[in-house]
């Protein structure tokens, strides 16, 4: 999987924090965007992000393009609705060859790992032969298993990479989406590094585990 | 595929004229509802779809239980962000038995629906074969094709059931898609007449075609 | 202030307590609605409220009818997005006599209040004035102070006021705002307990105040 | 009112453009971005936006700083729910002085204009005492009127401010907002010119006028 930022607000912090000073100000953003010094910028931002007060996160927004994901993945990923998502079509798009994710716990076992790969190639040779016999694509697609790969450009504001990450980097998410995401707070750290490093497990930021069990890294959270 | 409707709000369309009528009233929602007739209702109704007044519609929702529904479908339905889905984990619910759909264009020819079926089921004994060795169903599932089906719950509200029909409903949207809510246009019309009739495709209501190439149904739109 | 819950999905614990069944499920979810008892549904109500899971608190909405709120709170209670709202124009209904909201530390001090008073009163009689004059509606308003109240219909789903309550029940949100969901939390409460249990300040879920400074009620998170 | 664009995603229409090839493309997106012309880049731009394929518009967001617009303007600005807004605060910021916006209608009759005037800024005199009692600001803005200006930040993607424009640019919305779009599809322009001159009142792009009466620039649509 190959992850690339390759769109970002310019400037996403001091974008933020003029954004969050203006509330509170009796002066426009743009005599604030021009005062508000690094330091001042980043103070803010950190009260900001450890406050509730997220909404002006939002104005910040970073474009992702997304390579060899698999379609397990994908359906879950976009099952986030405050993002924008724009995907290789399986309908319109004749795939030519087989790329494919093989979960590591398959991967690890010689074995397994063979005849993994049997199953997804001769399920690909499938799909190749009915379109062959003058199948439709988006028809033929359907004997195409979850371990085909797909290609994506994702839209999303920091807000919603920090609900996001919270959830998708928990050790209990699945771990193709949390290396996805591992891979995209590496990408905004480079940019944005408070934001960057905003982008925790749930456990981390609330002190308490709300799964069933515990991984270990904060306890379960007592019941009332 | 089985479509049913198993909640909605409570007189739909009457909640919806209401809350119309009150953006124009003096009076509160209350009184509103206990004047308004039935003719009053579906004429208030009627023109707040011819116009372009839509947010009102969004007063009542409507919720399906899907069963049966391709993960090749529901990986495009879900892409609707304006709704709320629940749907049947395939990390968590270990198939049984291989439930799946076949393409029209596949089952018309008994030949390629062999093949077809072969494919799947012996992709599905692979994915019952990886379980038994203890691998993770999360992980098992990445041999399972696209043609496997899931169950679902939907939640939409009228505005957004009347979008989703206008591309969905398309004749160059994807048959599977397009039978769902041919489905959830009936169960629609059951509860909410008006509201049903309004389910349209966007080229009924437009007046002409802005796909690429036009059904026949409506001209493609000239050129400006 | 008068707010009435006017419509709601039917059995709501129990739709939204079967979607989330369904997706550890191997049955559908009319089946699920059938199988549920009261007490696995109130079980499982509890564990997805106490989890993070909320997204099947989705499956079921409540629509509020309200009178008498001020334009100052409209216009904050408007900001929130996932809500569908319906409200009484300024454009188009002329308000015939002033009708408004005297904040309490104003209306506890008789002089106060009597200037208060003279001074919303004598700005509603320039707008009659400037209508009666040929001006507008939709112009004269501009006189109009933010005491004014308006009607409005709102929508929301349970995960949504959950949301919305855990920010507007604080003690440091406006006090006309917070008075208007401690209604709504009653509301919906009579209709579904477990639910309206579950409307609560935010620092009642986690714990700690993440506010400036604390109330009381719990106390500042310390910082990392 | 002052309006400029203050943020907005680098190489906005090629960034769209490259996410829409990628839905029909063998490639990943940085691949496209290196190699679509500035004429393929426009031509498939044109097409998207005349087509209903809108959703790649949302991958281009566009930050803007807003000054001196009316609350009665921005109580209707913020019911759009696809955006994002920090508004300056009544409750926390005091205002000094009372800036205004005076409504044409009024503006152009002398003795309208001096009423007018007399009655807010009496209002405002009234603001500022409440405070000197000890009023709260959150309470002391009760009396202050709708006509009293506010500044914000707001982010809107392309496609949404394609609706909105749709709608706020048509003749018969509120003279306030449909300047302030107006100056924001000039803003946009001079940095996305496609994007630009696709932000059109409804009637432009159907052909047909759905409110009430029409204005004259597009008939109405006739009743099927």
């Amino acid at each position: 999987m190959r992850v690339s930022l390759i769109r970002y607000t310019p400037e996403p912090e001091l974008t933020i924090a003029a954004a969050a000073r203006l509330c509170y100000s009796q002066i426009g953003v743009t005599e604030i965007l021009d005062r508000l010094s690094e330091a001042q910028m980043r103070r803010l931002l950190q009260q900001l992000i450890s406050s509730g007060h997220h909404s002006v996160l939002e104005h910040a927004s970073f474009t992702f393009g997304v390579d060899g994901l698999s379609r397990a993945s994908s359906h879950q990923l976009v099952r986030h609705r405050l993002a924008s998502f724009s995907q290789q079509s399986q309908r319109y798009v004749s795939l030519d060859s087989p790329e494919y994710v093989t979960p590591p716990s398959i991967a690890e076992d010689p074995d397994l790992k063979r005849e993994f790969e049997l199953s997804v190639e001769s399920a690909f040779a499938q799909y190749r032969r009915l379109i062959q016999m003058g199948v439709p694509k988006e028809d033929a697609r359907y004997v195409l298993p979850n371990a085909i790969t797909t290609r994506l450009v994702m839209t999303m504001n920091a807000r919603e990479l920090m609900h996001v990450c919270s959830v998708r980097l928990c050790l209990r998410a699945q771990w193709e989406i949390r290396g996805l995401f591992e891979q995209i707070r590496e990408e905004v750290r480079k940019v944005a590094p408070v934001i960057g490093d905003a982008l925790q497990i749930k456990c981390i930021t609330s002190g308490f585990c709300d799964e069933r069990e515990s991984c270990g890294i904060r306890p379960l959270r007592e019941t009332t």
